[in-house]
């Protein structure tokens, strides 16, 4: 880490990718382009947006920042033209999306430490800001959240990233290089169970 | 009442309740661990959740308090393990969600009351706090809301509590045993309407 | 224009027409009296609601203004009973729902510049205001929203709206002369769109 400089080029290329997931979907969903501009800005600003809502921090910092609005509409515009190429590139979307997984779990519990709320509710938070924006990403298409039953190890990496966040900030330790550590630990569980196929349980006695 | 440790334990049982509605939501939709857990923190919490939101008292009080995020935790541990069981007991479920009901339009409608907004926006929030879980429940699970056109007596029930205990405000009535009277109310109401099959009209001329 | 009593009829005049529009949903979908008034009320008022949320400006409006409650309550009073007369004027319905859009983006994006977000910002937030009430109507319904997949010229006329608001703004521009203009110009292209059948892009290559 050599400064914000690089947290904010991280920041952004985390947006970019959860944006492309959206717009994705919205190619996959048949809708228009203005569909496919609200559901790329939705999916990649959603998370941080119901965090900060949830914390008080308002305005909500994609509505201050020019760049958190403008790079998912350029994801929206690649996507737009593009699509058939991105779609053949998905397993390194895959991939980057699980580094922008990593990324926001870990700053989202740091910034509801920041604001006083308590490790347990932090880490919340952290998997909030995560998963948010594509819960709404899927109810906004008409669909289950996939996060909520396909099983896929989503959720936990999140929780196990912003656990790592909230007790680090608990014995006192902090900086870039402790983030960081958390979000790649995260984005190694995502990677192994998408690897490995692991999967979450199902509810004792329910089939598959 | 006995004072603020009664309406505590009260107020965590309705958590209870409605998180086992949200956890047995789970079971039927064939959602995984994460999806209980996540219907059952959003049934139990989500309408104060929004009341807070929209009163601007921030971080809503389930961000503030442990028990509130442990309590539907521990409702997902139940029903994820003995979920025939819990389904068995359905009668006592709707009994015990008619009481949270009850408790959450009164408490809901005080809060908003307390915060200075008006008695009908307070009888609002009071009808968001007790139905707005269940709303949210039935959106992630892919679903319309039940309370929106199964015509059962659910709504009403908590508009009637929420305006009683606005009413008696208003008169300058207050304190523990005008809530648990107007609670009682709504729980009163919401149990007949369950044993007499009291239906909600449809607008005229649609037919059944 | 001649003072705040205009623009306050103007405005709840809007707020009519959407919740007729929330209203005649809940018809469609056949639910219950209390789905048609929470459809009502949402459809109004929820574009306004998300902006003052996401401005910081709680309680929102709807929250502090009787008038906001209890116009979409007449509307749904009026389409409960005659909803198959309401139902034949729907051309005059659409006329009035195009005026109601044009207002509300003009409106939402001032309001959002008086709180001093950036004029992009405002204009998205305008846009927010002016469709997020049918967004919300629309998923409330069990239906992905229109203004993702429908391809009329929805969103975009809000946008137009939006940007000549912030544009005057950004000029030092002010006045109800401009916002009646940014309001029309929305209007006109909205009629416009309906009237000649245009339709927004599908992304390259999605058959229709």
């Amino acid at each position: 880490m050599t400064g914000p400089g690089v947290a904010w080029l991280l920041d952004l290329a985390g947006i970019f990718v959860f944006a492309v997931s959206g717009a994705l979907a919205a190619v996959r969903q048949r809708l228009d382009v203005v569909g496919m501009v609200v559901l790329a800005e939705i999916t990649a600003l959603g998370g941080g947006i119901l965090r900060d809502l949830l914390i008080g921090s308002v305005p909500p910092t994609a509505f201050t920042s020019l760049g958190y609005v403008l790079v998912p509409l350029s994801a929206s515009g690649l996507v737009f033209f593009w699509h058939p190429q991105v779609t053949r590139l998905l397993p390194a979307v895959l991939l980057f999306d699980a580094a922008g997984l990593g990324l926001f779990c870990a700053t989202g519990t740091l910034k509801a430490l920041d604001h006083g709320l308590s490790p347990l509710h932090s880490v919340l938070l952290g998997v909030v800001t995560a998963v948010g924006g594509g819960i709404l990403r899927d109810m906004l298409s008409g669909q289950i959240p996939s996060v909520l039953y396909d099983r896929q190890l989503y959720a936990l990496p999140a929780m196990l990233g912003a656990a790592v966040t909230a007790a680090a900030w608990a014995a006192d330790l902090h900086g870039g290089t402790v983030t960081a550590g958390a979000a790649l630990l995260a984005f190694a569980l995502r990677v192994l169970a998408l690897r490995y196929g692991w999967r979450t349980p199902r509810p004792r006695g329910v089939p598959d």
